[in-house]
């Protein structure tokens, strides 16, 4: 039996992909990977062979059936069977249903971590996502509910929702029902990371209108404290807050 | 005017920086670097100078200062500057404070982006942070605040907490007053990612056990459905739960 690595190949460019997952890439025998990985670390792994799952997000079930079958059956033939996932695998990557799977089929596995598009974003952009003082919580969520709903919640100084690009002009709608203020800032950010990375700054009923430069693309948005340019950051960031308390 | 690449280093071991972040510190003229840095990083940049500048956390401002006043200093003599952090410079890395005074100073900076040691714990525990169905959003926290009260919420299906390991007993209460239910599981990791990480399991209230085993060492606390053992999470992970609520 050999073994299943999930390894976080990072938010896009090849190269933001840990030194641990480039080290554990080169020794597959196969990979398995999703539509959003860069094809640049193929050359990581020439050898493998390389396997398109197409999985983004809030996948069908019968892809994820699918996937878990081809992890097993390959682990049952190869020595070093490396599952490439966009982003981190722990955050918003279906892990605990692959991870269960093997865990089924008493197959080991190894988890490598990698960095997350909100943090990738934020990176990008030069936009830390806690501020001393007034951004001391960041919560990261799925707009996307299993049903196909929108949520948004204002919980922490900074919320980054991931898979909401189809859907800004109902983000804006929930996160005023939230209670975020109107003109609270949001960044958006498309193929973070990525070198034709895009970027926008709106406000919170100004968002719909990042819909077209951004529309098709794995898009992140902060919404708070972290969407904040700098500049704009220093008048209160000697100020004590409160909790949640946005002060523009 | 040399530049100045903030790098996240990942959370310990040196193989979780990431490609880009080991090709950027091979450049460095001046490696600025924390406390908390694997000391194996230093093979990445021999003939660098190393400066230790011994901040993390809440450092007194009187630190900050120093720290700022050393990256300009050296940006004025050298073409790179790296400035190295653990885990990630945007989250709990008091990174505006330094981008600040280099903008002030105009000199040039880059963000390279790293792993968080919320994530590195996820990975190295196999828990993922988000699950499907009732995990659907992770907030990271700083347990304290700047005058060193301590505060927790319940404001995401999991919650970690950054920098709580000296107050362990203080976290519980802080916890069962935001409305978590006595057995929610929680999960300690202290240097996440290290070969000499440590994990233990408890629930809310015994969470003050957990001070013993972690004693001193950079803790990550994580409460709700990202602490479930993958086993636990089956039973109900294709139950449709509202926002926060946690069913044990």
């Amino acid at each position: 039996m050999g073994i299943v690595v999930f390894i976080g190949a990072g938010p896009g460019s090849a190269d933001l992909i840990t030194l641990r997952g480039a080290r554990r890439l080169a020794q597959a025998d196969v990979v398995l990977y999703d539509a959003l990985t860069d094809p640049a670390l193929r050359a990581l792994a020439p050898h493998a062979r390389w396997v398109h799952v197409g999985k983004r997000g809030f996948a069908d079930s019968t892809g994820q059936a699918t996937i878990n079958a081809l992890m097993v059956k390959h682990a049952g033939e190869v020595d070093v069977v490396v599952r490439l996932k966009g982003g981190d695998p722990s955050i918003f990557g279906r892990l605990e249903e692959e991870l269960d799977a093997l865990s089924e089929a008493a197959i080991e596995c190894e988890v490598v971590p990698g960095v997350t598009a909100a943090i990738a974003a934020a990176a990008a952009t030069q936009r830390p996502l806690t501020r001393r003082g007034n951004g001391r919580s960041v919560s990261l969520t799925t707009a996307m509910t299993r049903s196909g709903a929108l949520h948004a919640s204002r919980s922490a100084d900074t919320e980054v929702f991931y898979m909401a690009g189809k859907q800004l002009a109902a983000l804006s709608r929930r996160l005023l029902e939230a209670g975020w203020p109107a003109d609270t800032p949001v960044s958006v950010v498309s193929r973070a990371g990525w070198p034709d990375q895009l970027h926008s700054d709106h406000v919170v009923t100004t968002l719909p209108q990042a819909s077209l430069l951004h529309s098709g693309r794995p898009t992140v948005v902060t919404v708070g404290a972290g969407a904040v340019p700098l500049s704009g950051i220093k008048a209160t960031e000697t100020a004590d807050t409160s909790e949640t308390a946005w002060r523009p």
